[in-house]
């Protein structure tokens, strides 16, 4: 069913229909340059300044629309879905939604056709089947929707497959979860570069899901706009830190590894993916207490952490991707990255504990209990097993981590991720 | 006080401070052509283009980060605060507070001076004065924060400088208005291009403003992306509509009158600022029923407003910005633009019936009452003088005009807005 063996290459070239070769080639020359140079405002700007002749001289004269990153897209259909390893976009919009009563697999079926005919056109700027407002589709700005399935779901479609990990996860002391922050039947991660093309495609898949399922949760949240700094950076998170400078993604294989399970060559297997093509999702909703920790000092604040605010450095290093030193001492004798700084708790402690982070800022108005903003972060992680990767970290983090002094998780959610799939075929058609 | 004959000029020169001369000459060439050639994605990218030597190649070699968006700074000192005729940036964050019990003039002064400190710094990619996470406030990206004073501030500051139109709208038929979301002693509007440098900035102001005032009502709200589409485009509303097609600003003198008082060359004056250099604000939040308005039919929607939806052409014309012949008949001998057509009632009846409108598009998740979406228009409109120019058109949109059955204020507030003020000033300094 899946005809594509290649994992989803990220920005890939734009689809032909209706467009003339040389225009199509011109722009699939725009992509894969802006990825090598990295896209966001530099890469756009060297490939615009050389479609505008100022270089060679001889590219033919574009339309200027397809320069602006709103007509970015990237692909769809793959062995697997996109989202997941996809540089991250600037906005993202999280649906949870619960399957009406009396829905049973083949109305399962039939919403996620739908559902993926919807996003297959959304993200590559054509509207959806009955779109009511066509016209904001046309800016897809690199919008992915991808699907995540919660157990009810899995067992519906095959009762085989569900994987063992694919439940809520175990009570931590440090929750104060709201139940209605939790959970979910089918979780749609909408991620993009342009909100109002984001609203729309929110839209119009709760519009079309609404006859077999209703929104359970959601969540919107936000990293830095495209463009103000250069693709590849490191995003912050509103406590001011450099966040997700540790990833397995830093080579191929250990990406392959910790999110798809395929182990690394020359290594005897220890992962394997539920299903092929898929992984896993966790997501937790964690607010921060941004009026506590801004009465730490500067030191205390690194401290709690184990890396600088500047750049994000280890303690025991100055760049932001020095490998931390957990033995180095202080001239006293105590450790420089304290026994209860996060990176230590959360640091790797086997080969399998790792996990691919991909998180999104929230804040909004506070609901008028006197703190002056509700702040926090929409924590995503993507790993092949959860029990086996996520959840050792997420218990040593729990049991002490100095940062749980200033964040609460209020919402949990676990989903399997099904494989991407072929034109003609729907997420889900493989299990 | 005021030194700056000029009004605000929009992007301007970057601070000279701490930079080499050669670098700033560079930055301020970069903003200059950005804006002829249609800054965003175009502009950054021929300017980007010819640094990185793709051009004469004879240009010096700039930090890359200062041909990204975020580094792009707007003007705060200037005789006219800056946010108004600056284009408008992806992201607002409206934030309305009322003073506390007992705050006198002299606090409001101080609390004023403490805010412009604020501002002059945060849009300038400079932590504030007792920034707990300066790192945050590096990439302002176009970031502007404009006062309004409600009646009670310019009151305390001045009682002689009131203005007749800084009071309660009327209640209209049509507004249903959460008095939560009404008013406010002084407004800050908060605009950029960068989620994460407002989220910042909001939390700083209202962090300082604590002592002072408290929140009253804030609202987020967003256009399309920094360079998803050619700056100059008109932005589209969630009802899918091309919007803020007519404005005073077509041309300087219609902007001058307008929104600034000043009569237009060769004319006899028929309206004055209540200020030099001040203007004021209108504020309705607009819920925007957009399942009912899905409903209709592409050509009743287009009927509703009296335009089409592809491009925002007038139904007698072809293009967005034709006149419309508000006199055209179809072959029955029906008006083409029906009586009851938005543009038409909104049209200008009087030549001081102009406004600068600059809105934003809201969407957030449904509050569990069955909608799929919390959608609707941050409606903000500037103009010399409320009650001879915005007063007039919301009167005869309440009392007749299409979109209503699709529209509902729920929120409201009207606010002067004071002259800029100069390094060492602070806004309201004139009062
Ligand atoms: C609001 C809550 C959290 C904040 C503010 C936060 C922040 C950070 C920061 C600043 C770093 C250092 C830079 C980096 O490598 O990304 C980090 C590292 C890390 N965090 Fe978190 N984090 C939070 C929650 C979590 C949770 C819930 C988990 C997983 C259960 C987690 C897992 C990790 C891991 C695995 C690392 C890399 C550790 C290493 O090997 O150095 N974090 N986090
Ligand atoms: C959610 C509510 C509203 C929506 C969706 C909406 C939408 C539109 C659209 C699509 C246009 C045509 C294109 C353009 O010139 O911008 C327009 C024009 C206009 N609207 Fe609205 N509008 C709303 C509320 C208001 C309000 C409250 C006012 C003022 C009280 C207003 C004043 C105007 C004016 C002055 C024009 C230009 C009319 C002309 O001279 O052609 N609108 N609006």
């Amino acid at each position: 069913m899946v005809t594509d063996p290649e994992p989803n290459p990220g920005i890939g070239p734009t689809s032909q229909k209706g467009k003339g070769r040389d225009k199509t080639d011109l722009r699939r020359g725009v992509s894969r340059r802006g990825l090598l140079l990295g896209a966001g405002g530099t890469g756009l700007a060297v490939t615009a300044g050389a479609a505008f002749g100022l270089g060679r001289g001889t590219a033919p004269q574009p339309d200027p629309e397809d320069l602006l990153h709103g007509s970015q897209k990237i692909d769809f259909y793959g062995h697997r879905q996109a989202g997941i390893e996809t540089p991250a976009q600037a906005h993202a919009v999280l649906i949870a939604m619960d399957l009406n009563k009396g829905i049973e697999g083949e109305d399962a079926r039939r919403l996620l056709r739908l559902l993926t005919d919807d996003a297959a056109r959304l993200t590559q700027g054509l509207p959806a089947l009955a779109d009511t407002e066509p016209e904001l589709a046309a800016r897809p700005a690199r919008l992915t929707v991808t699907f995540g399935f919660g157990r009810h779901l899995v067992k519906l479609l095959n009762p085989d497959k569900v994987p063992d990990w694919l439940k809520d996860l175990p009570e931590f002391e440090i929750d104060d979860l709201d139940p209605q922050l939790c959970g979910g039947d089918l979780m749609l991660q909408l991620c993009g570069d342009d909100p109002i093309a984001l609203a729309h495609a929110r839209r119009m898949l709760l519009k079309d899901a609404r006859a077999y399922a209703s929104p359970r949760w959601m969540q919107d949240g936000f990293r830095n706009a495209r463009g103000t700094q250069s693709e590849g950076s490191t995003m912050r998170n509103l406590f001011g830190q450099v966040d997700e400078t540790v990833q397995p993604s830093k080579d191929e294989d250990g990406k392959e590894f910790a999110v798809w399970g395929h182990p690394p060559a020359g290594s005897s297997p220890s992962l394997r993916p539920w299903i092929e093509g898929g992984t896993s999702l966790v997501v937790r909703l964690i607010s921060m207490d941004l009026d506590g920790w801004d009465e730490l000092a500067r030191s205390g604040k690194e401290a709690s952490i184990g890396r600088d605010l500047r750049v994000g450095a280890p303690l025991t290093g100055t760049a932001e991707h020095d490998e931390p030193d957990f033995d180095a001492k202080t001239p006293l004798g105590f450790p420089v990255i304290e026994d209860f700084a996060h990176i230590r708790r959360a640091h790797s402690q086997a080969p399998e504990e790792q996990i691919l982070r991909r998180g999104y800022n929230y804040d909004r108005p506070p609901q008028g209990d006197g703190r002056i903003s509700d702040t926090g972060l929409v924590f995503l992680s993507y790993q092949a097993d959860v029990t086996r990767q996520f959840l050792p970290i997420q218990q040593r983090l729990a049991e002490g981590d100095r940062l749980n002094e200033w964040t609460t998780p209020i919402g949990s959610a676990v989903f399997a991720i099904p494989p991407g799939c072929a034109p003609g075929g729907y997420i889900g058609d493989s299990l």
